[in-house]
């Protein structure tokens, strides 16, 4: 795809590995309009507590790589997304990630809490990642008319599902329809 | 400014005309950066409860007639910003509009948890439809350079208004700092 | 039983069929007052997030197809069952269905606060999902003899139900209640 | 209005005279589709805590004395909707009186809860209480041409006020609209 | 043990007998001072929602059948042990009966909110069911010497129990401490 | 009154003076079932954080002194009451006193979490210390025929004002009765 | 006092003056124990959010500068106690400052959440930003037995404050306690 | 390591041997700068509900014994940390100890809401007690360069891990990254 084409648009950055199985998700986002790792968008492990230096540096350089748009996912205190998206002028999504329920709300409280003048716009757990990175795409859509395609055809597509499912179910009936899952599940399981 | 050169970016909405407390500050972060209402951003009520059919068409015509950005505010069930951000291409933000606390977990509640497939960034409050106000700025900002020395003065401005108060708190403590404020705000109320 | 000379009356919709195991519990509880699928009721999969366009046709519908109750159930951001209330006139009772403790707030949230003039009735979880059938159950009856003496029949037997367990209980105490609960159960199990 | 040829139709219980700035409300809106107090719906105090045999003897006899909906509100422990709605076959209206945040969930809590067999529909606060009561007269527009029209007419001045807003903060922008509102609401005090 | 030759002095009632596993803690607390199940306490299964007309007998009779405590458990929405507190003179233990955190927060919220001049004294969770069962023992050892004995014999037993385990874990330090107890359960499980 | 020759029976203490306005309500109940103060009941401040030794003392010395019931109040941390419990064989009814929402949750998830093996029973703010008090009349009624009496008496009366408000506002409707109550308002403070 | 021979030891610093209401309660509390502004604490106002580059100078600095502890107060997403406290080895002590309780939430638990490896030893709200206070000069009593006799006298008084309120209240029961305070507030208001 | 010539200076006491999973993680923390158990620090169970005696006299005798700070955890109402920081001038780090997401916001809750002029420092769950153990030795450090040569080590090594991982990441990207933690996940177990 042509896209290929262009340079570095997208920062994804979390602050520990372990964030690592929901900040993924975005960049399944991605790679589903059509974006490809490590040409469109980095993954990278920045922490604030850790290595705040190194934060602040990519948010500082961030602008000037060519990025257009940084992903910020963090549980727990998860000041990331906000400290980064303070030290630039590029726009920031924050990810609140969770472990367990406590842990989401206070990630997700850390990040919806911002100061005036320093936004930050946020989406939470793994669904979320999910679709932060199409809400990058959505803005790099405005200028790629080849993403943008492919955008809305990722769109026709999740309504193509949902059309088919309620003609399945509408046929069926729930009983049938789960009883059907099920054995689809197991076929893939044991099949 | 130049900036008023450009055609309408910005759709402010909201689900009800008492959000306009909380709305009208998107507007003013807009202001605050040099951009004009009804020449860059137009601000309007849009019900998807009492006027779906009108909310629906906005959505559907958002990205035709220009527009780059939606901020949509609403309170309580608060679902016009995620309807819209599945109608439309164009990224939408979404305001969490309070009367009370109760009120405002309700509204963050409907607004955090949009399925996969269908993003919107999500900020809360007073504070969090400014920052909209400004996430939507930065956006610009990329393809507008003179939007985006504005965007740095006010953020400079933000920076040099901390360190004079912390100049004056060093210098004074807590007691005098604080009597000095309410003097000044009997100045201003009754002088 | 002679009440399947009726039409179509209740229409069962979730957002997702990912809501099936929590909403074919509303079709369980109409067949516990001997209400049958297809024939008294239809279970659907209708998306305002991806298929709003069918949403709005549902609803505009509804009240034209017959239907005089409509039990609509979503997760997470849940805007299904207030759209499709704001857009028809047929009474619609909402269920808040839950994947966690977390989403079940959020979708509750989205469903109790609602503007005025756009009535919805809540709902909430797998036993909401149940008592929301029994509610149409009871809408219906108000018109049909016989499905009011079959769910008279059915509160009857609740209530035995409760007695028999009471004497069992008086009876045996509580040790010997839970043993004589776990043989059975292993009983079932493994007989 | 020929509505009033009907008989009682309504309950309206609560279970304090307290709740009554809150449960007035359900009566407003039945007025707003033309229904009148005390000929098509009763205001009841009816304690489950004080006065549990009134209570029971009110449910037992609603259906007899020709009541098609209740509508019950109690705030704190809230028992009131449950009880009620347990003792009858009449479809229950619950709705969650606050006094403050605290209590409104406490309330909230009680009604949602309810176990399986036992249907409770749930509203909450003021507004809930005024979207209760249209939901009692969706109910009985269904055998009522008159009153579904005096609903319709309801829903579509509801539509035309949001329209008419829209169209005045389009045009004036939000400092304008919100300045000629303080105005209005000036006039209104003091003229 | 003499007190045998009194009567039954405690109720221990639930709304369901899915609460037993946690009901059934209240019996092990009367067992753990002496009591004996059948002689100085029963425990029945009363429903308000669905036998509402015995649980109402069992409040009106409780005193003249000598029941001077009784200890009620509910979980949801949990309004049997605020029905049978407004029912009844003798003192009212209420435990708020949990299937998991949202189930808990619900039956504590509908038990601790009772309204003025009926008061329902509120436990929490198997822990809570375990210390009304105690909290009854207080109330009956005030006028049973032999049971007041028992009691102060299982408080001295607690104490003597954390010094016991204090010295061992000043001794060993926590990792030694923590290995044997893994030690000691898997010598249980499989010795 | 001949309750008068009993001695005293009951300890209200709390925390803080500030508690005051929230405990004073349990001595209010008391003197409803006509019990009086410094004879039936004494008033303390006792603090686990700054008089813990006096608290100790307190709880050590309650059965001596012929104690037979402690209502103790507290907000915050909350402390006391649990405290008070695990040191005396007396019955505890502990009150969670409120200055915000905020601060009662605390309160009562400090109250509602204790151990096994020490009884608190659990209420909640100024209706929950009104309700402590009557627990505790009920308590001392069950040896005492002129206080049941007197308690049973304060039943009926609640009992008897909600029939009057009851047939009140079913012949006047909701907004006469609201007017009546402003204009008896009125009269109060002005007449 | 000879403490004022030492040199500054605290930093008390805040994300904006907005919070000098709460945070001027700590160096309330340091005063209450002899400590004096300016010479042996430091009132600050340091953003992470709009001036980083001087926070984390300050954070830098403060072991340099002799500080042995510093107290960092912030609301709302408040991450400047947590940013500070990992980039110095000073012990930090973080104090959620509130507006709100929905804004004592968020900085709650942005500050309770903090990753292994960075500790922050968390206070809440005005109480809390005065008990900090007091923490850290417990830290520094531990060599300064001038200070340390200070705080052991401020304990005295607090101590001897209660028992003086409870013999007030043991005298004239709630009534005529609540009466003179309100007398006493008259006084020192209209006196 | 020379610290050892120190005697004890910190005390991790909790409320119960159920605890001691998660308090064993503040040794783990001492032990990561070199501190060693039962010379620099002892672990006690110390229960204010079943011990009060042995839990005040532990508290007045810190001091004496040399105790420069103590580490209080407990679970549901825990109450052994505020008791503790009451009745010592040491300075107490308080730790919430979870079994649920319940039980952690209890005792949160009671720690957070300590009265004016007792302080106690509050750190939460499992990362908490390990990073309370790492406030201890930052108060240790002030006073003792080997340690705080040690903690700085152990700091260092935070920021290279994370460094490590970054590199690892951005050059593998997140599929490989987590296929490869997976295989080594696997070898481990398996090897």
């Amino acid at each position: 795809m042509s896209k290929s084409k262009e340079h570095l648009k997208i920062g994804i950055i979390m602050g520990s590995d372990s964030d690592l199985p929901t900040m993924g998700r975005a960049g399944e986002a991605l790679q589903a309009v059509g974006l490809e790792s490590n040409v469109h968008y980095e993954e990278r492990v920045v922490s604030v507590h850790r290595t705040l230096g190194r934060a602040v540096r990519y948010a500082d350089r961030a602008e000037g790589r060519g990025l257009e748009v940084i992903i910020a996912g963090a549980g727990g205190s998860a000041h990331l997304p906000g400290i980064v998206a303070s030290e630039t002028i590029v726009p920031v999504l924050g990810v609140a990630v969770t472990n367990s329920p406590d842990t989401l709300n206070r990630a997700l409280g850390s990040m919806i809490g911002m100061p005036e003048g320093k936004p930050l716009a946020v989406f939470q757990g793994e669904t979320g990642a999910f679709n932060a990175g199409l809400f990058a795409a959505r803005l790099l859509a405005q200028r790629n008319p080849e993403l943008r395609e492919a955008y809305l055809k990722y769109e026709a597509d999740l309504k193509d599902g949902v059309i088919k499912k309620d003609k399945e179910l509408a046929a069926k009936g729930s009983e049938i329809y789960l009883r059907d899952q099920r054995l689809a599940a197991d076929e893939r399981n044991f099949g």
